[in-house]
């Protein structure tokens, strides 16, 4: 390298290009190596999580760096859920009641292409495809990346920031220094796969579903959905048991997964021509949730995003935590700390935070696949879009989470599990809530606020 | 290989050995591998942990290979709890009231060295020393070891039972697999670490302290504890938090080493003469707990002790479970199980009790650290034995952990849970209780197994 880089980033995926970015406008330099080839020049390949939701944490991110308003040109808007139930019937749940809050439908490729552009424009050639990691040694501060030709670069005395997805090998290389840094680490397997599905356009290229929802067939113990794309497109993911009732294991030919999605996803089957092509050539995703502790090592590792922290998709955080993860780090560097000082103190603000939104999510797929098609979640769900109509001050759980970014993860958490436990409560004992006992509601609501300390 | 083995085992540890030693008597052809030398012909090496406490469940395994009353010959009884004061007072709390409920210090050494001669006299140099596991791909059912020469040992279509400990590297190449077989996996560190120290014989060769019991110097966050050796030593072992107040971070000097004794554990100072050498001298040891799901690969792979479930040492049941876990593989053996069956059916039985035993030990350092030094705490106690002495059938939580190996470990968690929690409550509501209330709560004990499904 002609130029010594002030940080190396291992990954260009989103977080690590968002990071780059940042870094570069900052007036760093940088080099980032990414083990797959330049997506710019490549299609993406099937059965990755094509669409993601952007809201407002990782819209604060992207704002952050100029591209806001940008991006949120390419993404479709989803105003709330679309609940398919068993004989076809829907019913749409509001998001929110606030206007302009709602979450937004993106493409990976859309996102990943702008922010790597944005970042090149500023600093020509600092991402290195095919480019893997295959050597990291925090200790020494000495990592080799390999080319796919097989030449090795070699990275001495430069801090890496490891920005390689929830299959992270620099948190691997922290594994294996568990015993000198006491590196507490969990990783959660969901009983439960899933199977990426496209809706073509209807007719004339139009949305065959309705365009600005996230669509769900909750099924109990398992579920789908559909998340609309700018080319009229949806992609529809299932979620399924490995074992068991209506597995996996009980979907091996064509005739299974015909009578399955007759029996369950009736009102999809003419949205789904390919489905028995793309049940079985599509390849089956796993859900796992990742924590560990700490995420760095001196001054010479940092992880990042899904490396430091991968979750399940259920709340569409993922990706706005990462975001999150590359603002706050931006706040720290404003206020002049650099090395293990910035390492350690990162780590503190985003580990409570990134805990709290990976069992958010874990909480999240039991709310989606089931509760939403429950009549008493789905009276508790009512009476909040009504609270929030009546005082838009009043925010839910939900809202907390996904409007909120001045509101921390687990600030979010705490406060939203009292509000649902008390409106659940409210629920059980009364069927109808009359438009007079709001007021007396939302002050319970914000006493609750008060019993914690922000 | 001359004979091929029906098994191999990777380490020699203490639940290798017996596993192997069992294995032999079942007339299966074994052959172990062995990391480190033979220890027959060496000293063991200095700080790792000497003396365990050897009881009910650990006796149990013993028995079924037939060596349960020689190895008790070997080990000190141990009554009951010694606390020492900060003033130097003694308390005696016995573990139980009934006759010959007492654990046994042993030493790691003399019940290895048993435990293999045992196996040896039935399978002469079955144990193959020097030798460790360097590569393990459980997809293909091949193992290499690897002697201190560098000579390689392939292993191919040849089971293997991995008791090679907390640092397993059979647990490693499940980790490698871990989407395809959903590998769950935790590994939490206490921000405790630990030092061994050792109290010499007093004068013509006699125990210093009292020799029938473990002895405990609780103070709070952090503590000493002494068991006791058959030489009439002592190992001591200070447990202590790597940073913050009274931390190994403070102690950096023997001066600083010596202000600590002095303000903490002034009495055991005259039992430890070469306490400032042994405190820098010896390694300090870290305590974690690591919980994994599966245990098994098919039918090639299982791991056992340790490997699968390492705990902290606060219950004194690490090798108690593991070599329970050689009981329980002895019964589905006896059922005719073989292959995956076996593997599958031993992780399911196995697995809820390694966790709640896992749970116990952490909850028990609390207890053993600062609540044995509690007036509340100690009055729960003393009841506890007034009501065992009064009905010897009542069972507090440590007595079904401790003696009673026909109940399982998750058993003896959760009724002694609640068992604890009745009793905490009425001592915290009286202060003294009369004789003749005590029928009325062993009634209330009683009806708690009650609300539980044995």
């Amino acid at each position: 390298m002609n130029h010594k880089p002030d940080f190396i980033i291992s990954g260009a995926g989103l977080v690590g290009s968002i990071l780059g970015l940042r870094l570069a406008q900052r007036g760093f330099r940088v080099k980032l190596f990414e083990s797959r080839p330049d997506m710019r020049l490549n299609a993406i390949s099937a059965g990755r999580s094509i669409n993601l939701a952007l809201s407002d944490r990782g819209i604060r991110s992207l704002r952050m760096v100029g591209l806001g308003d940008e991006l949120l040109t390419h993404a479709v808007p989803m105003q709330g859920r679309m609940v398919h139930s068993m004989s076809g019937e829907l019913q749409f749940q509001p998001y929110s009641e606030r206007p302009g809050e709602c979450i937004n439908s993106i493409s990976r490729r859309t996102l990943n292409v702008i922010l790597m552009d944005a970042l090149e424009k500023i600093q020509p050639g600092s991402i290195e495809f095919d480019t893997r990691l295959s050597s990291c040694d925090p200790e020494t501060g000495s990592f080799i990346f390999e080319k796919r030709d097989e030449r090795n670069i070699v990275v001495d005395n430069i801090p890496m920031l490891a920005t390689d997805g929830a299959n992270s090998v620099a948190r691997k290389s922290l594994m294996n220094i568990s015993a000198q840094i006491r590196f507490n680490y969990s990783q959660v397997f969901q009983n439960y796969g899933y199977k990426e599905l496209t809706i073509p356009p209807g007719e004339g290229g139009s949305f065959r579903i309705d365009k600005n929802a996230l669509h769900i067939w909750p099924r109990g113990h398992f579920m789908m959905i559909a998340l609309p794309n700018p080319d009229a497109t949806f992609t529809a993911t299932l979620f399924i048991p490995y074992e068991g009732k209506d597995s996996f294991a009980s979907l091996t030919d064509e005739g299974s997964v015909e009578k399955y999605f007759e029996t369950f996803f009736r009102d999809a089957i003419p949205c789904l021509p390919d489905l028995k092509k793309e049940f079985f050539e599509n390849p089956t995703g796993h859900l796992y949730t990742v924590k560990c502790h700490p995420w760095y090592y001196q001054d010479k590792l940092l992880l990042l995003g899904d490396a430091a922290h991968a979750i399940i998709p259920f709340y569409g955080q993922g990706m706005n935590c990462g975001f999150e993860d590359v603002f706050v780090l931006d706040q720290l560097l404003d206020q002049g700390l650099t090395g293990e000082q910035l390492f350690s103190r990162f780590t503190e603000l985003r580990k409570i935070n990134s805990d709290a939104i990976a069992d958010l999510a874990e909480d999240n797929f039991v709310e989606m696949r089931d509760k939403v098609g429950d009549p008493l979640f789905q009276r508790k769900r009512q009476l909040e879009n009504r609270l929030e109509k009546f005082d838009p001050t009043y925010f839910s759980k939900y809202a907390l989470v996904t409007f909120r970014p001045d509101v921390s993860y687990h600030h979010a958490m705490t406060l939203g599990r009292m509000q649902d436990d008390l409106l659940m409560d409210i629920c059980r004992k009364k069927e109808t809530i009359a438009d007079s006992e709001l007021p007396g509601i939302l002050e319970q609501l914000r006493s609750l606020s008060g019993q914690l300390s922000v």
